[in-house]
C-alpha cells in the first residue's frame, strides 16, 4: 500500500466541511449519477485507506452503488458552491445534474464511475463493507439528543435511514 | 465550529498507517488505561469533527468506554515503536502500560482522560454515537473474501466483535 492518501486528507476534510464533496456513481446500465454528499470520514480499516460515505436509501445513488458498489469523490474547487448547492438538491433520477451544472467527466483509472474534470481532487473507491444503520437495531445510548432532534427529519420523519459505505481509496489524484 | 482539525489529519493518518495511535481511557474509578490502535477515520459525521475508532468487546478500554464515553488519542512521535508494539500487546486490566512504557500523563483540557505527555498531538473526544458490527447482522455483500480470511481469527474465533464509536473532536492540539 504505497498509496500516500494521507497528503489530501487535510484539503479533502476542509472542502467537505466548508462546501460539500460530489460523489459520482455509475449504474449497471451505465447511466452516470452526482450527488454532495456533507459527512464522510478518511482513514485506516482493515489495513487499508478508507473512505467512509453515508447515502439515505432513497437516494438513487444508494440503488447504483448497491448494484456495482463502486463510486469516485470529487472534491470541487472553492467557486462550484452553486454547482454544490444544485447537486444536493435535486436527483438523478428526474434530473441530468451533469448537463445541468455542465460538468465534464474523464474516465478513472481504476473504476468505472468517472470522474469530474471540473474538480481538484479524485478518489476512486469499491465498496468493501457496508452497515445498515437502523435506530431499532443500532444501541442509542451515546445517539445525543441534540442529533437525535437536528437530524430528526432526515432519520426518522423521512423514514429513509443511512447506509454507511466502507470504499477502499484505490487511487487518489 | 471552529476547531481546525483538518489541519492535523495528514500527520495523524500518517502515523496511524504507519506505526499506530495510542488511546487513552479513564475508568469510573479513576484508573487509566492505554491501548492502541491501527484503525481509524477522521473527518465530519452529523457536522461535527469526529474520530471513528473501533474496539473490541474483550478489551479493558471497550469495558471504559462504555461506561465513560470519553477517550484521548495521541499520535506518538517516530521513535515510539517499542511502546507502541507493547501497548497493544499486553491488558490494562493486568498491565500499568503507563509505567512499564515510562509515559507521562498531562491533564486534558475538556475530557477525564489525560493525554501522553511524550506524543506529539493529542485529540480529546466524546462519544456521540456507536455502532456494534455484528457478522449476522450485517449484510455482509460488500465484506470482499480477502477481509474475511485475514480477520478471521479476530472476528470469529475469538468470538469478539467490534464496536465502532463515532467520537466528536472537541479539541486538538
Amino acid at each position: 500500500m504505497n498509496l500516500n492518501f494521507e497528503a489530501y486528507t487535510a484539503e479533502t476534510t476542509k472542502r467537505l466541511r466548508d462546501l460539500g464533496l460530489l460523489l459520482v456513481s455509475t449504474s449497471k446500465q451505465g447511466k452516470n449519477n452526482v450527488m454532495t454528499i456533507g459527512w464522510g470520514l478518511i482513514g485506516l480499516f482493515w489495513g487499508k485507506p478508507v473512505f467512509l460515505i453515508s447515502v439515505r436509501p432513497s437516494c438513487y445513488t444508494h440503488e447504483i452503488i448497491e448494484e456495482t458498489g463502486e463510486f469516485t469523490i470529487n472534491v470541487p474547487e472553492e467557486n462550484m458552491n452553486d454547482i454544490v448547492e444544485h447537486c444536493g438538491e435535486v436527483s438523478g433520477r428526474e434530473h441530468d445534474k451533469f448537463s445541468e451544472c455542465k460538468l465534464d467527466l474523464l474516465k478513472s483509472k481504476i473504476v468505472k464511475p468517472p470522474v469530474i474534470e471540473q474538480c481538484k481532487l479524485h478518489y476512486e473507491c469499491r465498496v468493501i463493507h457496508k452497515i445498515d444503520v437502523i435506530p431499532s437495531l443500532a444501541p442509542t445510548k451515546f445517539l445525543i439528543h441534540v442529533i437525535i432532534a437536528k437530524f430528526k427529519g432526515v432519520l426518522y420523519l423521512r423514514g429513509s435511514y443511512r447506509s454507511l459505505y466502507f470504499g477502499e481509496i484505490l487511487t487518489v489524484y
